[in-house]
């Protein structure tokens, strides 16, 4: 709803600057609320934010996972019961102490994540074994009181997520949903055409009340990583506290075992944004994009009529193969102006058919990525339609991957190097202590992300940073 | 989840008790969250309240609104603007007051509704003519604290619900949007088969900050009434106190007229479980069920090949036909048991299929509305499957009809005593004065829900109540 058209600053110039002006200008969100890391998802942003939750719970429910909706707010008490729990959030909750004039009898956070939530009722509704495992999940806003600096997407006082908690009746059983999830992330990700790394995060960056993090990392632009999800293995640390016990085959009464595991819906759409757009707006993989298709005919008073009936046509056969397609017949807007505004949109594949095109039997294709433009015989329109489409998101997925660079290091002066000259991560020998880590974060402004979960990398040299002998091996990067 | 199956209660002998067994054993929600207000979605709640969603997001995208979502808390200021508005809300929001350990500067309230949210922006984006009608909507939950007794879905304090937001050049263009909101909301409850009446609300009992609030009532089981949904007519009231202007062709500035539609899902759904179940449980219109379909196989240890082979035959024919099917092949639970369970949780339709039916080369058809047993030839199963969930919807729409009484009354003493025997409404002829209708609230515990929106009914008589001439005719109940 801006008038004003086209970005002022170019990605590569200023990444921050270009990534609220894309944001902005683009209808994603409006970030003009007025109250500090609120935002409005404005149509755009709220239609990829509904897709892509549509993506991610297709995987959860064909895992078994069901949709549940807990109420937004926790009781005070619940929020108190696991001792490192309250510790990492106590910060960050807000508060609700009032309705209408009244005190409250007890304090309200609203949910900043919901194991407090979910478990006193898994204590309620979990008896036996063969309710095991038991998954449930729910899509919903939760809400932190970020003192930092906030930033669109990305760190926000309200994002929009996915969080899956489970019960099995393992350690090892909970190992395994983490795996499960994996697969549910890496098949979201890939039709976001966005690579990831999943590192299970050190001892001192786990999530407060998990025995394990595993989290997800993406590479924007400016080579810092952003964490866009999250598998906890939480062992018994809530169950014995909340506790939600099974009975067994013969009759003895055990702890779950439990997992959560986060989609960080808000974080995936501003990666998505920051990754594939360029200096001309948006660039929106096709299985999100809103329209997927836009066809803007070029006519003359003469050619007008001509012209309309053959691209209604054409909207009529895209439609047709379940493609999200709109025709811009707005009058007294240019040719020039459209493409720019659906350029600015980031709509994958444009279509021009004008009066010469008419008569020679052939469609102009504009793909958004490259922004080239073809000739095509218009009775080959749809195949090849589809065939663009599936081919930008193999563009934009190529692209991708070159941002999440892996650079080895065996000094901190090469990882500093790295990070400057390259960004994504480092790939050091680690002596495993958090004191090298902090020494990491002074000196380079970076984090140990931890080790590659599923995958053996033994430390054969000495660590990076002390030069004692390393007992692994970890990735370092620059993170939001 | 419960392992108790069942309804200890009947719906003619202790409908509030009846109501709330319901939603409880047939999974919709459980209300044992420990919050007064707050209930939890369980999958069967959460399926409907999505699909009922779709449902009327379609009325709405078909109409040109757009979907945005707006953050969950609204400045104290904004809340402040409109002096009516406020007075209307302050006695029932919530509060957040701390982030952390930290006062806000400024105390937020989580939203009761969202016209101050959403006017602020309006005078941000709205410039010209050209952008009118302007039409946005979010689908959210809303949060108010209630007083008085909650009961789950019809008074919470939490709730979801849909609500529209839009601005137009005059007041007569408000009001024909409360037309075509009159269109969305019968489309979509005639899907749910629920019948409503839609009356202009008298003065004494517009929203706050309404010039004129028309409001759907339905007719649930206890003869009550229920608003599940309004539009409000707002006339200039928010767009001066927010400055919401657009520039006329000739460059002159003129404030918006404007208009909110509320669909309350938490409350179409607690009318959707009330009116349509049995003492067996949920009855479920097909448009909205979970599953649609449940095959229950019958066979002994000889003829359980033959039939699991029938019965997965006849699951991916009925899928094949976009049916939401579920094969139950649960070992170790009997098909008693099985029929219990999914006429409890109110799927419309059952299909048993055995070995005696597998020779005759038939299968045996159990609708839920008249848990009537018919055995149909196999070939024909797809056709009368089809026919019978059509069927299912029209006999709920008419059960429900049934209920929507109007009964005419000529004094307070026939209003009484048709409130007492028959429920629903009754329609006077009425004075139109505020006292008459306190009248009828204390010697009644009615109260005057208004005339029919866009139908001329003239009163010739006398007031019910004074005696007096009459204005109008309205319709009277007692309401939820």
């Amino acid at each position: 709803m801006s008038e004003e058209m086209g970005l002022t600053v170019k990605k590569a110039d200023d990444f921050s600057k270009w990534y609220l002006e894309v944001l902005q200008k683009s209808e994603v969100l409006d970030e003009r609320y007025g109250v500090k890391g609120f935002v409005i998802y404005m149509p755009t942003g709220t239609f990829l934010l509904r897709r892509m939750q549509d993506i991610f719970e297709e995987g959860l429910q064909k895992t078994g996972h069901k949709a549940v909706i807990f109420p937004v707010v926790i009781p005070e008490k619940n929020l108190n019961k696991e001792a490192e729990h309250i510790k990492g959030f106590e910060d960050e909750v807000f508060w609700v102490t009032h309705g209408g004039k009244h005190k409250l009898e007890e304090r309200l956070c609203l949910r900043p994540t919901s194991e407090t939530a979910f478990y006193p009722m898994y204590s309620v509704w979990l008896r036996s074994h063969t309710q095991l495992p038991f998954k449930l999940y729910q899509a919903v806003s939760v809400y932190r009181a970020e003192t930092k600096m906030t930033k669109p997407l990305i760190r926000g006082r309200e994002f929009f997520w996915i969080e899956a908690h489970t019960a099995q009746k393992t350690f090892d059983d909970a190992d395994k949903q983490v795996e499960e999830d994996m697969g549910i992330f890496e098949k979201g990700l890939s039709s976001l055409c966005l690579p990831f790394l999943l590192c299970q995060r050190p001892e001192w960056d786990k999530f407060a009340g998990a025995e394990k993090t595993s989290a997800y990392d993406v590479v924007l632009p400016d080579g810092k990583v952003l964490q866009i999800g999250t598998t906890h293995n939480l062992g018994e640390k809530f169950s014995k506290p909340f506790d939600i016990k099974y009975m067994d085959q013969n009759g003895k009464k055990i702890y779950v075992n439990q997992t959560t595991f986060g989609i960080g819906i808000s974080r995936i759409m501003g990666a998505l944004v920051a990754i594939h757009g360029d200096d001309k707006g948006l660039i929106l993989p096709p299985a999100v994009a809103p329209t997927q298709i836009v066809i803007v005919p070029i006519y003359t008073a003469e050619t007008k009529t001509k012209v309309m009936e053959k691209a209604g046509e054409i909207l009529g056969r895209l439609e047709g193969k379940n493609l999200r397609v709109i025709l811009d017949d707005r009058e007294g807007k240019t040719p020039g102006f459209k493409f720019h505004e659906w350029e600015l949109k980031g709509v994958p594949l444009r279509i021009e058919i004008g009066p010469r095109d008419l008569e020679k039997g052939q469609v102009v294709l504009t793909r958004r990525d490259f922004l080239e433009r073809t000739s095509i015989a218009e009775e080959k329109l749809e195949e090849q339609a589809l065939e663009v489409l599936d081919s930008i998101g193999f563009q934009l997925k190529k692209r991708a991957d070159a941002l999440l660079k892996i650079t080895p290091a065996k000094t901190l002066k090469e990882l500093k190097k790295a990070l400057e000259e390259k960004g994504g991560f480092v790939h050091i020998d680690f002596c495993g202590n958090e004191s090298c880590a902090k020494k990491i974060k002074e000196d380079a402004g970076a984090e140990v992300r931890g080790t590659i979960v599923g995958k053996k990398e033994p430390a054969k040299g000495e660590c990076a940073v002390c030069g004692k002998k390393a007992v692994q091996k970890v990735y370092v990067a620059r993170s939001y």
